[in-house]
């Protein structure tokens, strides 16, 4: 492993991203989408012979170079810990008050992006196989975009970012079914009884890790901090106890593990890891020691997003027409579908509130492109589609961005501090 | 890139190291030995049948895993967060004050050990290649083992440890030349003129860095601060400034890139670019905030300095008597020729202060393993020597941590706080 290559790419990328997001935010933009124009010029750069870039050794063809596998590593980890540190400031109460509005946004959600990709790509070439995959790729929400925003905003104590969380955890685990059965119909390998098999998985996942934090979780740190208080009772002094970040740790990435052992994405992992410790938190400030770790990794993610768009791909006026639709369609079907979801869901929520949650659950990010590159991978859709898949993925992140940063500012100005009421 | 088996990996290794330490410290002993011996058994166990740590797929053969050079990266990274938040907590006025000091006992601390490693291999085989590497792998010193025991300590800002730290700087520069001038004698590449270069390179990215840090980095500091004043007298609004922990992040890579580019250490530049922030790291809180990234690291570098031992090598009593004598040998002579220039270098110093840097400079850490296998891979060295090498390079590791802890302890008990004479 060449190690000073490695310094050389992550110095390089740490300050470019940081640039073009500090610069994006001069101009009232979203600091994200520079980071992902950041990405979209390296990756369309490099290929070419710019011998600055040359330098970062950066290939993502069919043998991806080692630093770019450094690049997804980082960005991998820099969203599971974005959604861990969203997790650790949200109770289980909280989730599931708003259960009934959230499996709504959700179903609504995974069901018109679905419906409208798959007819579109039927009308266009009639083959039903890459209408399967196109609607699967649709139906993907990339939580990781709205996590930041909502992050950069502080408003992660809203009732509409608990909605848009709880509907992007139920949405993945539709979004996983409905990428089996696309699978299983596409007839490159698995069968129906996998998707039985996955769903059942997943539903244990999810209730399993709510269960824990609102019965073990206590119990277990009850236990030991009887134990604690009878030691200093007894003159014992207490030890020191158990570090306190190597714990969030373990369990934002061991959550993150069994989540994408079962086929859930590891973000939901994470987030449901940091939900389980959402009580201890603060009084062991969580928040600002994975805030830390979460800046050095996070901008490899939004770079990683805009590395994806193969600018090259766009030459013809069919593709670039094909995917301008798509990417129409991607943002009206989710909007719609989820802010009706909402208003079905949950009658108290205002216009305001509704288009906060549609807006928030459009970018299809990683997820979108993961969809489309197993599609890919198995033959079922062509590099045609795939790439206007890519863009769809990408342009849904990049446009979702400042539309939801406008909808919450809407509703919360920047002076906005949430009222105990609200917080429900 | 199998993401699932790093996540396993970084999951398995971070629960391990941190039991290990645990336990070591709960029965009195120092947590980072605990790390080592961890990295010993998961080398010497995977390499067996083991299926569960067989996941972890370990291997470090000629053709070293993937997962493994994550570890390595991690490891990597760890030690240069660990040396660049040693720099933050380090003014360079208080550095120049201990230079002479410092100067003298990294002089000594080269030539002893150096001499003495030469002629007992000299004794041993008569190849003056082999006792040539053997020489030069006993001068290098760590300082990541002896900034782990420091930190944890909470000793930073006392006259010893600054003495280590310069030393150890100044020991990196020497031991640089020496390892140059070793490659050019055992005519395996490299000139005479090449260690000229080298030598100026390394001494001035050390002036420039400690100028840097007295004159231009205040003076910038000062231009920006203006500026906002300015601004804000305006009645503009001041901007937020610079991200803090970026700028801290990118000085921390873009130094260790520099040095270890022109052939030193990593954890040199680390070092340097740490001080240079020195002066503002309270004020922006960089240490906190490095400290949680450092805690995410910094385990995997213990554990790799342990999985380079290779305890099959251990075999012949031939083998295992000679790695004993250079294990001694190493201590002693570090020892001896440490305190010696402490005692020579400053006056003041006590029989006290004198044992915790001839301790100090002990352990031989990455260094030591890094040019054994410079020394095996060009063929100066036999791997029965190499073994022994890295023998060395792990026990004094382990050994001069509680003898470092213990030598601290005696001077500054637990209850110590610095007076502010002592900081001078």
């Amino acid at each position: 492993m060449d190690f000073a290559s490695i310094l050389i790419m992550m110095v390089t990328l740490i300050v470019l991203a940081y640039a073009a997001s500090a610069i994006f935010e001069r101009f009232g933009l979203i600091g994200l989408i520079g980071e992902i124009v950041i990405g979209v010029l390296i990756a369309n750069l490099a290929i070419g012979d710019w011998s600055f870039l040359g330098m970062l050794d950066i290939n993502m063809g069919d043998d991806p170079s080692q630093n770019y596998e450094i690049i997804e590593l980082f960005a991998e980890l820099g969203v599971i810990f974005l959604l861990f540190s969203i997790g650790l400031e949200t109770k289980v109460k909280e989730l599931l008050s708003v259960g009934k509005a959230a499996t709504l946004v959700a179903i609504a959600g995974v069901v018109v992006p679905f419906v409208a990709g798959f007819a579109l790509i039927l009308v266009y070439d009639g083959n039903a196989h890459h209408a399967l995959f196109l609607g699967a790729a649709m139906v993907a929400t990339s939580v990781g975009v709205t996590a930041r925003v909502i992050k950069d905003m502080k408003l992660i104590n809203t009732k509409e970012t608990r909605i848009i969380i709880a509907a992007a955890v139920i949405d993945d685990v539709l979004g996983m079914m409905v990428l089996a059965m696309v699978v299983a119909m596409t007839a490159t390998g698995g069968a129906a009884s996998d998707i039985v098999v996955i769903s059942v998985e997943a539903l244990v996942f999810v209730l399993a890790a709510m269960a824990s934090a609102l019965w073990i979780v206590p119990r277990l740190y009850n236990f030991f901090e009887e134990r604690r208080k009878k030691k200093v009772a007894k003159g014992k002094g207490a030890s020191k106890g158990i570090d306190k970040l190597i714990l969030a740790i373990a369990v934002c990435l061991g959550f993150a593990l069994v989540a994408s052992q079962i086929g859930l994405a590891a973000i939901i992992g994470a987030f449901f890891g940091g939900m389980l410790l959402a009580e201890y938190a603060p009084r062991w400030k969580l928040e600002e020691k994975m805030e830390s770790i979460t800046a050095l990794f996070i901008s490899f993610f939004f770079l990683n997003v805009g590395m994806h768009v193969d600018l090259g791909s766009m030459t013809s006026l069919t593709v670039v027409l094909l995917s301008a639709i798509i990417i129409l369609l991607a943002i009206a079907t989710k909007y719609v579908g989820c802010s009706l979801g909402a208003r079905l869901g949950d009658k108290s929520l205002t216009k305001g509130s509704r288009d906060i949650i549609g807006v928030g659950m459009v970018p299809r990010g990683e997820v979108g492109i993961i969809i489309a590159a197993i599609g890919l991978a198995s033959g079922a859709i062509s590099s045609e589609l795939y790439g206007a898949a890519i863009m769809m993925a990408v342009a849904t992140t990049i446009i979702a961005s400042p539309l939801l940063a406008w909808a919450f500012r809407k509703k919360y100005p920047p002076e906005y501090e949430p009222a105990p009421e609200e917080l429900v």
